[in-house]
């Protein structure tokens, strides 16, 4: 065998039946997908801001073009992989929202240079005059937003520090762009509930809001205000003051914006393929091909109400089996068995036979993928194979 | 911007020094790597058996290649994948470890056609036949080895259960080959001292060996026994009756075989170069640009007697920090922050500086990143850039 005859590259094939897949794989309900998107929407338009999405949950322009109102964005993205993906595809209104290093600003000038409004965060001085130094040398302004820290749960500057938050805008504007300031309720995750949710959505609102307030009358321009996290755009009820809205993982939805609230289960539009390779009958376990590689090690509902192990199992049509869940994985090994205390008995399936895993957490699972195959209608129907991305 | 202009699969670069990485990356210490390998090798040369290196922690021909004894194997893979991509670059000799799945034999047929001898295993008399049908219809004969339970962690028969075992056996040799037994002690990764892990070695010695005897007493060939697990292979007293060991995470070992002591702190060759991009230092906290999207979800210390979070922090040459570990992780954030209880000071570090995270499961880190940046020497200098992959 020598290159010429095998060729470990050949591209993606699309297949018409769910049967018909390699398994694992990753497997993409559009109908679902297109209703999680069409209810944001809808939600967002009565409250009056507009939606960037962040396109880091599914790194794919298939899903992205889905997901934008328009071909040119705007977009959010967590990584410069991304967003060099996205720009070659002709999306040119992207925010970077990972605050940013001091040595990453010559892609960023690059990716402007191409025509891209590319937008960085940042909460420190020492990034803000490394973006003016980097705009000097390039002799252009690039546009920086002053992340906000609204919850204490990760990065940001508190509105209250009004020397530091002042310092870092008058830097910018000297020598870069000011272009507004943005946060993201992290905790929002932990859920808690309606009530809960609502706090966390006016704690965006609010800490953005009064952050916007000082600049501008310090004299200092602040044209977006950007809250975001999915737990918190299904539940703000008013958004004064936001000009946009970011949000990512609503568009696939996963287990554990399930165990909090923010969507049903059925509402799920991403699942792992997998096939049956053996039992193990008296310890009540079926051993699948799908194991942490294809779901990957996110543990994100061991700490809900329902622990819902590496994933909870369907059939092939995606109906899920009651109290059947991966109870331990491996990583080519996924290990199905009933949730610990049910009375739930196991399906009787055979060697061969394939069931579909709805992940804990969809922005770690389809990380761990090259492609979607995508599900539409009552016949599950694959319909198309959308390639997606890593990297950084 | 278009196509001509930009392109977003541009090859991998090398670079001269850690400093001029894009982070996050994966960096491989190639003197560890070496280190680790020769250790292994030289042990199992005394106890006189050879070792079928396990390619799924690297992925990678050019570790492959260090690892095997020859360009042609034996090596040991976790997908179908992995067979393919070694195939093409020379691999002929090599187990798929994972029990077989009746749809996945026909990649398997192609692969044998291609001259390259590819092993399934599998555990039960459904696998056989099907793997004696594929035989008939492709008028070859497929090897296959039957996977032995040796301490209930998984899969495989149970040496006891004489008349499945023969019943496979039966089947195999009848309509296609029997190549042998193997075994996995999964348990041994539990720990537990050096005690402990001899039992656990003997215990996938005396399983396979019993099996081995039952199939010959029964007149079926059992040309090939074979055990592994890295912890177990570094424990073994005596191999009678073994003719292979495989082993795989030890290329690179991590904090999950430091902490059952099969390798110390400063024997891991692999971690993941960050970027410090913000500090929250009345919490205590450094944040970088190395979250879980590049360290990967996998807790595996959280259940061992020290917690290393998402990783152990060094410094950019490698050298560790005392008790200071990533806390926390985001898709693309990390907190850097000392241990809880640790009387340790967090490093003086500023925006832009950088540091090494040694992870917790090589297996899982690696496979998060598309190539291995080769440091070697005291000057840890990039000598090379290895391609990895992932896919099934």
């Amino acid at each position: 065998m020598d290159s010429a005859t095998f060729d470990p590259t050949t591209p993606l094939a699309t297949a018409t039946t769910l049967e018909a897949l390699e398994t694992p794989c990753l497997v993409l309900d559009a109908d679902r997908m297109d209703r999680n998107i069409t209810r944001l929407r809808s939600r967002l338009d009565s409250l009056g801001v507009s939606l960037r999405p962040h396109l880091k949950t599914a790194k794919s322009i298939d899903v992205a073009r889905r997901l934008m109102s328009a071909p040119e964005g705007p977009a959010t993205v967590s990584t410069l992989k991304e967003a060099e993906q996205f720009a070659a595809d002709g999306v040119r209104d992207m925010i970077y929202a990972v605050g940013i290093a001091p040595a990453k600003l010559a892609r960023v000038t690059e990716l402007r240079a191409m025509g891209v409004d590319l937008v960085v965060i940042l909460d420190t001085v020492e990034q803000a005059k490394a973006v003016a130094e980097a705009s000097t040398d390039a002799g252009i302004r690039i546009p920086a937003m002053i992340e906000i820290d609204c919850d204490g749960h990760r990065s940001g500057v508190v509105p209250a520090n009004y020397a530091q938050l002042l310092e870092i805008g008058q830097t910018l504007t000297e020598g870069a762009e000011l272009r507004g300031v943005m946060t993201h309720a992290g905790d929002s995750y932990k859920g808690g509930g309606a009530e809960a949710q609502h706090r966390y959505a006016e704690a965006e609102r609010s800490a953005v809001v009064e952050a916007a307030q000082l600049l501008r009358s310090a004299g200092l321009p602040c044209p977006v205000v950007s809250v975001g996290s999915t737990p918190t755009a299904h539940h703000a009820k008013d958004l004064t003051g936001v000009t946009e809205v970011r949000a990512g993982v609503f568009v696939f939805f996963d287990l554990v914006m399930a165990g909090i609230g923010v969507c049903q289960v059925d509402d799920i539009g991403l699942s792992v393929l997998a096939t049956v390779i053996g039992h193990q009958r008296e310890k009540g376990w079926i051993i699948t091909d799908s194991g942490w590689m294809s779901l990957s090690r996110d543990r994100g509902t061991s700490k809900q109400a329902v622990d819902q192990g590496y994933g909870l199992v369907c059939d092939i049509q995606g109906n899920t089996y009651r109290d059947i869940i991966v109870a331990d994985a491996n990583q080519e090994h996924g290990i199905i068995a009933a949730r610990p205390g049910s009375d739930a008995r196991l399906p009787d399936l055979r060697v061969g036979d394939r069931v579909r895993i709805l992940p804990n957490h969809a922005c770690a699972t389809a990380a761990q993928h090259e492609a979607y195959h995508v599900v539409r209608g009552q016949s599950h129907a694959v319909e198309a194979c959308w390639p997606r991305f890593g990297g950084w």
